[in-house]
């Protein structure tokens, strides 16, 4: 009787939601099931959106910020304060910092953080272009790391901050308004603008 | 700057997230992050796959078991025992009971439970057809109601067993050995078979 209570398609789709991250076995077989319950037209929307974010989604060139244009709107934006680069550990950070509408300068993304319990090595995240893009840009005067408080989070800042030290720029840390252990990407706004206006220099 | 936040085809795909059931708004960004990184490979296997399995799925004429195939593997294998029908209220339920290899006759997948106050009256599931089938095939001569031990549950087995009750054939409850108020999907083996076996005629 082996493998007459199995729905081949179901298995496959189940097992597709499975690679996504954060999703359980269980939590997979409960999203393919309600992929069923989708209309036709749904399911073909949903797996169009699926290929176009795949193929529209890149690293904007100047920030690695992920976009669907040539240049992120952030950086494309002429009313943004080129002289302030806040450094963000992923897309998330950036988004929740956006929603504040307080910080109005650019950003950097490093997409990770240094973590050498994980083998994370600072060449593995989006650092080469920063100091790059930070040497190369004389309007820069100030780099804000707004890594989360965690300690792989503050250990990159220390070593973005040592890292620009022989460049003369300007570099701070968002203040701990952030409960320490805390991600940024579930601070509320409140929260989020006391640790930009907190934000003290190296 | 509104809008200067947003990654247009993330947000559609995060949308389309939304609409499965049980994924908050939260998840459902999480999960469009997650499908960017994938591979491109993998990404266009998971499009297929919905895609797939919204094409392929259809409910098995016999006992509309959700399947891929013309007839369910269970309604076309010729070594299970068609005297007996067990009703359940979806797929998951039959997945649960196939899974422990104990019971060998059919099965009818009812989609769904009568419930006046979700406002689910019984021409909302499949149970026509249950009576229909019952009726119209003499080797049918017991029909164990397997719908989960909550109040809807028993209504609608209440609600099939007097449905039946004219037509002679003998119409079992599946034991309490599921604790009550509890859902058959996560029953363990042992529970599930010691319901069966104390199944007793209404």
């Amino acid at each position: 009787m082996a493998g007459s209570d199995s729905i081949l398609s179901l298995d496959i789709l189940a097992e597709k939601f499975a690679r996504l991250g954060g999703v359980g076995k269980r939590t997979a077989v409960r999203l393919a099931f309600s992929v069923l319950d989708l209309t036709d037209e749904e399911a073909e929307a949903f797996a169009e959106a699926i290929l176009d974010a795949k193929r529209s989604i890149h690293r904007c060139p100047v920030c690695q910020n992920l976009t669907d244009r040539e240049i992120c709107p952030v950086c494309a934006d002429p009313a943004r304060d080129r002289s302030t680069v806040c450094v963000v550990q992923d897309t998330k950070s950036l988004l929740a910092i956006e929603k504040v509408r307080e910080y109005n300068g650019l950003y950097h993304v490093l997409h990770g953080l240094i973590s050498p319990m994980q083998g994370i090595t600072p060449d593995r995240i989006r650092l080469k272009e920063l100091i790059e893009r930070v040497s190369a840009d004389e309007s820069v005067k100030e780099v804000i790391i707004a890594t989360n408080p965690t300690a792989e989070g503050e250990a990159t800042a220390m070593y973005i901050a040592r890292l620009l030290k022989p460049s003369g720029i300007k570099v701070t840390r968002i203040a701990n308004g952030i409960p320490v252990g805390g991600e940024l990407e579930y601070a509320d706004s409140y929260t989020l603008q006391r640790a930009f206006e907190g934000r003290r220099e190296y």
